[in-house]
């Protein structure tokens, strides 16, 4: 593995002193931050996430906030998803789109109050597109980035961790639903929400100088879990089929083919940003979509920087996204962004690492 | 050094390849993409520029293309400095700012043909932005990603070099001007330019598939002058006194604090984006300034991700924003983003690794 050289152009998070304690050995950077993704022990990292309960530095998933008299009319101009029976407490994923429909973000929108909203995001810069966008429209709105960083509980014992700690109120919690409480003074927003399959939380921590306390606190309380440290996880989020906005996607990729459109609501006002481009889009029929991919092989894949190209009766029909090698199938596996013509099935070849590999389309998830 | 875990959320560049031929062990991410930083032998790849020629992989140096009837129209807008005589074939330093007069970008535009524009950008995603503006104003202009990726040669060896691949009129490029032309068949954009203070050029490849083809070219006809790989080294771009956007800004800088005033043009029309901003700025004074930081002792720093406070006669003054050991002063040196109160020579405090070292502010570039 390559290193990665200190800058400041790359912000740690409020949990980086905590991540090291832990033994952090590798990074990946997402919103200009560093975000661990090892702690040296793969395997296990995984079965914990799968078996157990897993604790994950997601500081990167920074705040966009919109806040102001103009709020409300901002979000919903920003997402092609009707915001208007969103309540307070209530978080909504939503694919953010640009004027020409391409996906340009998937953030979890969060209500805090009529005038206050958080857009979770993912790694794309949207405080510039917020920015624009209102000061174009001449909106009353503040866009910043507040000091709120998410800690994520996940996996199968999470929920009984996090009530343990916080009370059996959490287990009625709605998905993607919120609440704004505090824990040994440290403020906090607790959401259900997570980016895996396995089921969980986020603490959104409203105190950067708190981070170590607040990892130290959901360390020690997730002992009789076996709890320990993790990161959001190639292969467990390709086997559930979660979407991961600019690897999975490119700068013409529209929420039709990455099988966000049941997120948008065509009925939305007219001045929604990417709406009428949408609406043309989704009358004419989306020109990819989004399968996976079940390659052929028992050598387990590394993961790549690339996309592979993925070949049909001789001819290109798209790209393999991503590629991992699935612990649970004991098979190589991916997403491929490929022709609508395309269909599950499919026997295809994929062109990786300089040789074709047999493969067949499925459906998503795997698992 | 901690690892960089793959994910095809980081592209690699079309050099990849060659880098990799080269030994290349360090990365950094920027524009979404992996820049090599490091060849496992910094002292000599510093003595490198500073002595002879270094070839470096700067295709995260993206291009954001504005294209069509209004593409010199957006250009102003996005530009608050005056571009009314710039030439087809010339480019400019320019500080892009929101509607705040916040720094967002400092890219090199250059003026390709009257309807056609490239902004070389620093690490942050101006797509996004110039789209936003584009479309709410209702341009007649296309922002696109091209297929262009630089390739810096740098060093005072470096115009000998060049003038030998594509012949002596290479001598008479004037600073930041550019001429269209090609190299074995390989299209590309010369450019006097690059990302350090010794002189140089970069080649603008047009045709991603032959980053190893012109990266063979140029290290072969370099041979006489002793080229070797390299990377924008931060020694000599901290020695030099040349920004770095996103690691020496914030969220609230403006071109003033950090020495770009003098690429501000306060009479550009009133509809240039931040205009109004930034002559409120200009007349109310800015608040804070950018100056050197000259730091006692003798032990060499480690580059880091954070930035350090500072503090003068007990308060706080503001912040180191980078810290590197000069290989040619001896010392430790950085860059200070600190109030508009203090002056050069003034002795300072800097908390940094823990405790406080001595330091005094000093003009910039240090050499």
């Amino acid at each position: 593995m390559f290193g990665i050289t200190p800058s400041s152009r790359l912000r740690p998070s409020p949990f980086y002193e905590a991540t090291l304690a832990e033994g952090v050995t590798a990074f990946t950077t997402y919103n200009h931050m560093l975000m661990p993704t090892s702690f040296g022990h793969p395997e296990e990292e995984y079965w914990r996430i799968i078996n157990s309960v897993s604790l994950w530095d997601v500081a990167v998933e920074r705040q966009v906030q919109l806040e102001g008299p103009d709020a409300t009319r901002l979000a919903q101009i920003l997402c092609p998803r009707d915001l208007s029976k969103c309540k307070v407490g209530q978080g909504k994923y939503v694919p953010l789109c640009n004027h020409d429909g391409v996906l340009i973000n998937d953030p979890i929108l969060l209500k805090l109050d009529e005038q206050r909203y958080w857009l979770s995001i993912a790694d794309s810069n949207i405080w510039f597109w917020a920015r624009a966008i209102a000061a174009e429209r001449g909106l009353n709105v503040k866009v910043s980035e507040p000091d709120v960083s998410p800690l994520a509980i996940q996996g199968p014992k999470a929920e009984a961790l996090v009530a343990s700690v916080f009370g059996d109120w959490v287990r009625e919690l709605k998905y993607f639903w919120f609440h704004q409480t505090e824990l040994q003074g440290i403020p906090l927003v607790l959401a259900r929400s997570g980016w895996s399959k396995q089921g969980g939380f986020e603490l959104y921590l409203m105190d950067g100088s708190k981070g170590t306390a607040l990892w130290n606190i959901v360390r020690e309380a997730g002992k009789p879990w076996g709890i320990g440290p993790g990161a959001p996880n190639p292969c467990e989020r390709i086997e559930s089929g979660l979407l991961s906005y600019g690897g999975d996607s490119d700068d013409t990729t529209n929420p039709f083919e990455v099988r966000l459109g049941k997120y948008i609501d065509l009925h939305v006002p007219d001045d929604v940003v990417g709406i009428q481009a949408l609406r043309r889009i989704q009358a004419e029929g989306a020109k990819r979509q989004q399968l996976g991919v079940m390659l052929e092989g028992d050598k387990p894949t590394e993961l790549g920087f690339h996309w592979h190209a993925i070949y049909k009766d001789g001819h290109r029909v798209g790209d393999l996204t991503n590629c991992v090698w699935s612990r649970r199938l004991n098979r190589n596996i991916g997403f491929g962004l490929v022709s609508s013509a395309c269909a599950v099935d499919d026997q295809v070849i994929v062109h990786k690492d300089g040789q074709p590999t047999s493969a067949r389309l499925v459906n998503l998830p795997f698992i």
